[in-house]
């Protein structure tokens, strides 16, 4: 026997399948997916295998390595995420979804750092050695919404687009912040002094790191589509290309300090359009299947790794420490958004209702990201309260929040998803509507969101698609492609059904035979075959001819008897002769 | 920049990167690749590549490292060479296929390893310290035909069915042999003394090894097989299986030194019917195209790592040893196929012939399996001769065998491989013959493969086929399948001409439409709608009555006037009155 020498994949794809067969394990029984959501049958299965390893061992189960997670589980859930999004809503809801994951979570991390800051400073609490500068870095990591987590939730409940994507895109944008403030807290910690220009450079770094992030994704994004353009005689190396290409934007980012989650999406949806273009219909499919089967994966091993991780002896336990910080993270979640909401209101037409607000608010879960960057805190002696803090607010969140969102989106009423997919129809009202739309704000001088699209597609039919599609003199609509799609999904609905008529390649057929035969006579002349010929095509002129009057209201078919036919051939020969 | 981070995945993806984009290149000029097999172009990247590291750091470039080959880049090439396998030539070649590749390997192993003894006895090329243990272990490691190089090269030469199963066939299963071979020897080595007994558990292991290997591979097959019966709700992670099931029974193998390789292939062909039977039909092209993909990917990288080590200071040049090496591996074969093929002809009425001896001889290609097993050998004075000699035989084989293979398959005129897939017609008419040779067999006593292949069904379809599908209960006949499959072809083709008929979904149209307002009559009973159903049931069933008969050839339409055809809806509402 030798293990040693198979060890790391042979643990690997054991995990792997653990996740996978408690994945199936779930849904055997119809009742329990509908009830629990998965994100927390999964930890539960975590904290039991957690158990079972701590008990048999007698030592902490291995916590998940936060490299494992940033490199090799995160990646595959933010593509897919971002190669998936709905990017109407999105780009509709930009204003409002940049808002709250920038100043929502600036605030909610100056408001939870504080609060607790002051909580630090009750003497009956033990907690005074606690600093305002360790507090806010722990409020920096607890602050940020995880995609991950609301992903895991809001999936299973079907909220309408809108409040989806509000919450899932905060969650996916807050990253730039959460890196820019983590790590300037981080190294405000090891500073001695702190200047006045550390602070301004960290403001200015918001925007390096989230716009540094959209530039390297789109970069990324378009080398990719533009690398497709050559796959056309290897099919088969083709979806290989799109994963390569979002990862390695992923880790330049991470490489460069940047956001790597702004920028894989950012790569993801840039590419989407152009690469389905380009891409066999087939590698598309494996592109999307495959993409989320692994992030389905990913998914499944990080929350059974939070449970495990969360057994053992790291957690120190301050009750007030704890508790305030699960009662902190909700109230000024609650507060930034009731205020943004309340701006963001005032500027739109389209408000944010109160109950979507109330969902907003209560859809704020923390999950595996907090807990990666709590372990990769620099050693200090309280590191062990952090730990215990954030494991208790992931779970908190996960499991009260996620398990009581979906009765309250019932008893709320909350407007859901539709279910069906807009109609041909709809699609074609909507696009008119745009350029209408576009026409009117380019008329009155008004630079709104129409404007830009319109100009965005006018730039990108104009250079874009000619450098990166390989068909470019044909650009298909997207409403073509669908009624390509919907006809071909038909076809073999009816090809399935057995009611398939067989009709059209019978006359191709036909055809064919007669320029065989063509052909033939061509080539030989034989007088007998001519002459056969002659009257088959003689008959079948006639036979069209007399069917085609036929069916019309004011000839009636069947009166003319098979003599007078032959009598109308041989005169019809005579002429042609 | 904080590079150190992201290291690891990141160069692995510029690997994968460099490796994509070479394979790009060599397709966009089309003459290239059909006169250079792609294995050679891509060894010549890597010498290129391996160079440029060797100029600029001045030392010898990383060689492939064998865990990586092993565990990494070797499994999924023969996942796909399983998978993918046409079981029917390979069933019914299996006898001639051990024969080549158990006797065969054996017969050039003791060939070439004797004879190089020979060579080293000679005073005047200094190698008289190369002991005959040593020369047999080297002998065994070079002996064997690989199967990447042999998949990459006759997969561009497009032999006939037969020729190909045979070479390659040969290649996959002779890993048995090489691992009992090369691992026997390598304990000859270190054994102050070889008793009879250790002779005689060498020859025994061969058959622990080789069916152990059947063995680990058909269980993990079947419980991937009864796994996927349960994915129906969760068909997001369906592929995974196919994938970690056949890893594990890889590594699983490894572990108890079986062999991984004929392992792997037992698994996949294990677990092919069932797990198409179960999963989703995008499923199985996902699992099918991201099955191409990877190993079209090892592939290169293999091939790109293979010219890569190439460079380097790890060759003792002497040139007898190298040169006698080639020309011995080119005799021994070609002497080892001549005499196993006449005892095969004897016993076969569809004998090989006399050109396919040659190429199956010529087709001998050595690759990257001897490449990693040299660098896995004991350190001794003279590793670094064996590693010069492996090289130049692989390279030897791949350059100048592989270049050559394919006109001398053209100036032969080998058989080739019939292009077009068999019809419906052939199907039947082949399953047919085999049931009348299998009833043939069972009355005259003779129990041939026919009888164990109608055997082999008969369980399949009363046990098997019950334990692992979903649906048992309803096994479609591979005929139904592919008429299946064409009608979906066909009904794609017509939706993409534009030429599919709606007719069929109308009817089921108005017919839902009728239900739906007969459910509402019954709820309501409007007078007013009641009367307007009526009516509107009326004309129809007039018109569908006169409709019917006017089409035929001794009434006339249009005869009847409106108002005639009013008279008749009265006559008839009265009587249903």
């Amino acid at each position: 026997l030798d293990y040693q020498h198979v060890q790391v994949p042979f643990e690997i794809t054991l995990w792997i399948m653990l996740a996978s067969l408690a994945k199936i394990g779930f849904h055997l029984y119809n009742k329990l997916p509908s009830v629990v959501p998965e994100s927390c049958l999964l930890i539960f299965v975590g904290l039991i295998m957690g158990g079972i390893i701590y008990g048999l061992n007698d030592k902490s189960p291995p916590v998940m390595d936060s490299d494992i997670f940033f490199l090799y589980l995160l990646p595959p859930i933010v593509l897919d995420a971002g190669y998936f999004m709905p990017s109407r809503p999105f780009f509709e809801n930009i204003g409002t979804i940049l808002l709250y994951a920038v100043v929502g979570t600036i605030w909610n991390v100056f408001g939870i750092g504080f609060s607790l800051y002051g909580i630090c400073q009750v003497r009956a609490f033990h907690l005074q050695d606690v600093s305002l500068l360790h507090n806010l870095l722990f409020s920096s990591l607890i602050a940020a919404v995880d995609p991950v987590a609301v992903l895991a939730v809001f999936e299973e409940i079907h909220v309408n687009e809108k409040l989806h994507i509000l919450v899932f895109g905060e969650s996916l944008l807050n990253d730039a912040v959460t890196v820019v403030l983590y790590k300037l807290f981080r190294s405000f910690c090891e500073m001695p002094v702190i200047k006045t220009v550390d602070v301004f450079a960290g403001v200015g770094k918001f925007f390096v790191v989230g716009i540094g992030g959209v530039l390297v994704g789109l970069t990324f994004g378009m080398t990719a589509a533009f690398t497709t353009r050559f796959t056309k005689d290897i099919r088969v190396i083709e979806p290989l290309f799109v994963f390569l290409y979002s990862y390695l934007s992923y880790l330049t980012a991470e490489m460069f300090h940047l956001s790597g989650i702004v920028a894989i999406i950012a790569c993801a949806m840039g590419m989407k359009r152009y690469v389905e273009a380009n891409i066999s219909l087939k590698s598309h499919t494996t592109v999307k299947y495959f993409m989320k089967m692994w992030s389905s994966v990913s998914d499944t091993l990080i929350f059974i790794f939070l449970g495990v991780s969360t057994i053992g002896e790291n957690h120190e336990w301050n009750w007030p420490y704890i508790c305030f910080t699960v009662i902190f993270c909700l109230i000024w979640r609650a507060l930034g958004v009731l205020v943004l909401t309340f701006f963001v209101n005032r500027f739109h037409v389209n408000t944010v209702t109160s109950k979507d607000q109330f969902i907003i608010a209560y859809g704020g879960l923390r999950g595996a990201i907090c807990f990666s960057l709590v372990f990769l805190l620099p050693d200090f002696h309280r590191k062990k309260l952090f730990i215990a803090a954030t494991t208790v607010v992931i779970l908190f969140t996960v499991f009260v929040q996620g398990m009581t969102i979906r009765p309250l989106v019932d008893l709320l009423h909350v407007k859901r998803k539709r279910e069906s997919a807009p109609t041909v129809g709809e699609q074609i009202h909507i696009r008119f509507l745009d350029h209408l739309l576009a026409g009117i704000e380019d008329i009155s001088g008004h630079w709104g969101q129409y404007y830009w699209k319109d100009k965005l597609e006018y730039f990108n039919s104009k250079y874009l698609q000619k450098i990166l599609l390989r068909e470019y003199d044909q650009p298909k609509s997207s409403i073509v492609l669908l009624y390509e799609k919907l006809e071909r999904k038909h076809a073999i609905e009816l090809a399935e059904a057995g009611q398939l008529g067989h009709a059209p390649s019978h006359p191709s057929l036909l055809s064919d035979r007669t320029v065989i035969t063509d052909k033939k006579s061509e080539d030989t002349l034989n007088p007998d075959i001519l002459e056969n010929i002659q009257e088959i095509l003689a008959r079948n002129l006639y036979r069209i001819r007399r069917t085609g009057p036929a069916y019309s209201r004011h000839t009636l078919p069947g009166e003319t008897e098979p003599v007078e036919q032959a009598k109308e051939i041989l005169i019809l020969q005579r002429r042609s002769l």
